[in-house]
């Protein structure tokens, strides 16, 4: 089935000067990207192209030569630089001409933002090329247009991406599947992404390529692995080509079980790839709450906690304890042992979690100390220093880091170290038990 | 001078599987975008291909049509799938020849990384096209190449960011300007930026538009005013095409000094934008620290804060007051104003503001309480409804906000109110003493 042919074609023609001149990021471009892929209809190749009638007639003219499916994107609005729409009905030879569907959803999103008419300029947003079937923008004024271009199936889409992905999302699939649908079918592409943290890249590949060569050819065969790395850990992403997503899914159960033991403490499950979502949701089952002491940190910790909603059910709260005064008035971390050994030290970021937990009324604790950057680093502590504490049942462990890179970076790591440590102890804690 | 003839036009192409699948957002057409149209050479046109021979070799040889300049991006590094440097070396019907520049500088990258060697794999990484010109690569191993390809110039470089950047930073210009000085120079665009927070973009164009229409000609003539709002505020662009940067700098001056007035409370000063470069300075500048208790911005002022190096200076600490055991606790709101007020109260926020600097002995405080959703609103206090607290000379005042979008939104534009009100009681009170 993976093996019928070549997975039919698609290319992105881009319209707008601000794209050009680097104003905005072509985050459509890659958006589009994923989901044509996965469709089983591959970008071959995009193409940006300015407010400018003749480029835009010349680049739809030719990707439409090259390809099967040609995604336009911008240059719908109803102002004078809107030139998408009159230039392609006039490339195609057809007029303009009011789609009734267009028309009532665009007198509804009037009525909506409490205007009776549709004001004048926007009436043109109802008008598509003769023949062209309409998809009903959920959240805008320009509906996006599919139509029929001899060779080549043309898609026009607005560029706001929140609209584009509306009308993506609602019906662009059975729009265009009438013609495509057989070819791709053949070609969609599953995926499942694998998460880690705290393990780099070349040695989480070095453990997994080994096991790899010795797994039989039935699990392995027709799965492309991927690493995608970024400062906060390894995703790995799984991909089969073809068959239906109930296979797909048997055989990534499949995969993933026959190398989960080499993935061990470095991995975690969260729906939106957020280890947070993960450490939310083991205190969440175990009952239990946190307290957050931070230093270098500075907030980052209890920030990422608090990004996700129902926070308050598992977060009682946090001290960011930067001067050394905070650390020893507010958390009650001891003044000898932090003059003997230091801010930056195993003693602070153990006094660190087990007071501010205690302090706080929370079951368990994190406490961060450590050296970011730029300044501040000696030769025995040199940046990227930094010391994690958790306490979890009552014991406390302590773990010495070296991150590299700037500030950020070190932060970043470092808060994302912090929750994985509190992640792993909880599930080692709760498989004890 | 900004009136002599077209400006000269460029091209980029971007080369890469990872783009077309949109595992990659294409950040360096943006920013190559901005870079080029700034000296004068704007983009007209953007490619992107995947690691295809024939795809790349059909696309600069169109693109080397169109344009003086051609930028391709990306496909220069050492393996298979890097096919760059030999299509084009190909198409133009020239040798790959060893450059002792690029050699030199890759022995002393693999040294600096301990190497004694250069791997066999990278030697080809200092060969380019014969008679190109070299940008040796600061931080990686594949330099930039500037080649004479007739009717244009073409210039390939790294996809990894970080090094297109440097060599486009380090030696670009002047390695084309040979060629294209003369007739990029009338077309240079200058930029101002002017940053606002706290006033929405349509009332600060009502306010401005107004302004700029009673202004003599000779104050606004050949200014372009761009507005570029975000969750955090709206950025004032200001453009000049054309002239040398000092005549850019002083009519720059000149406009500014005639909108300032309007802008007043809402502007603030950042190298980067960043609030917290503003009222970091402006606390370093009075000799003042901040200590700060969040509730529903869980710490994310007091991150924003200690992003920036040097934070210590002006940061005592902060606390995530999330429980209302904690702000009782730990920062000392009275239980009874609580209780009869609500966490969500004018009441709790000024206590959070004025206890937590009392209690971390800072010069000033920064309360925060509000509902950042999704769940927890009510009639009277919906979502997004956020107090924000600030003590500054003993003083405390309070504001009442309702912030829109969703639980990031309200929590982002939440901090960044806090800070706004910060930095404008500080000038206040330093206008004052």
């Amino acid at each position: 089935m993976s093996g019928s042919g070549r997975a039919p074609a698609s290319a992105i023609v881009t319209v707008g000067n601000e794209l050009l001149y680097g104003e905005t990021v072509d985050t459509n471009a890659a958006w589009l990207g994923r989901i044509l892929a996965g469709w089983g209809l591959p970008v071959a190749k995009r193409y940006t192209v300015g407010d400018i009638a003749e480029d835009i007639r010349e680049t739809v003219s030719l990707a439409l030569k090259e390809v099967e499916l040609v995604v336009v994107t911008g240059g719908l609005g109803p102002t004078r630089d809107d030139l998408t729409k009159g230039v392609v009905a006039d490339l195609m030879g057809r007029s303009l001409v009011r789609n009734e569907d267009a028309w009532h959803a665009l007198q509804a999103h009037f009525r909506a933002a409490g205007e009776d008419e549709v004001p004048e300029l926007s009436r043109g947003q109802a008008d598509v090329p003769e023949g062209a079937r309409v998809l009903v923008n959920p959240r805008g004024t320009a509906p996006g247009i599919v139509l029929d271009a001899g060779e080549a199936l043309l898609v026009l889409l607005p560029g706001v991406p929140d609209e584009l992905e509306a009308i993506v999302e609602g019906g662009l699939l059975s729009a265009i599947d009438g013609r495509l649908g057989d070819r791709r079918r053949g070609h969609v592409v599953h995926h499942r992404v694998v998460h880690t943290t705290g393990i780099v890249e070349t040695h989480l590949a070095e453990r997994l390529e080994k096991r790899l060569e010795a797994l039989p050819d039935d699990i392995t065969d027709g799965i492309d692995l991927a690493y995608l790395p970024d400062v906060l850990g390894v995703d790995l992403r799984l991909s089969i080509r073809g068959g239906g997503p109930d296979e797909a899914e048997r055989r990534f159960d499949v995969f993933v079980e026959s190398i989960t033991d080499l993935l061990g403490e470095w991995q975690y499950e969260a729906s939106d790839g957020d280890l947070a979502e993960a450490v939310s949701a083991e205190l969440r089952r175990s009952g239990r709450t946190v307290a957050v002491a931070e230093s270098c940190t500075g907030g980052l910790v209890a920030k990422r906690l608090t990004d996700r909603a129902g926070a308050s059910e598992i977060l009682v709260g946090g001290v960011v304890a930067y001067a050394d005064a905070v650390k020893i008035g507010e958390v009650g971390v001891k003044q000898a042992d932090l003059q003997r050994e230091g801010a930056v030290s195993e003693t602070v970021a153990r006094q660190l979690s087990e007071r501010v937990a205690e302090r706080l009324g929370a079951d368990t604790g994190i406490g961060v100390t450590g050296v970011a950057g730029p300044g501040g680093g000696s030769l025995d502590k040199p940046v990227g220093t930094v010391w994690i504490a958790t306490t979890v049942g009552g014991e406390t462990e302590a773990v010495r880091h070296r991150f590299a890179g700037d500030r950020l970076a070190v932060r970043e790591a470092s808060a994302q170290a912090a929750l994985a440590q509190l992640y792993r102890r909880l599930r080692d804690d709760g498989a004890k038990g």
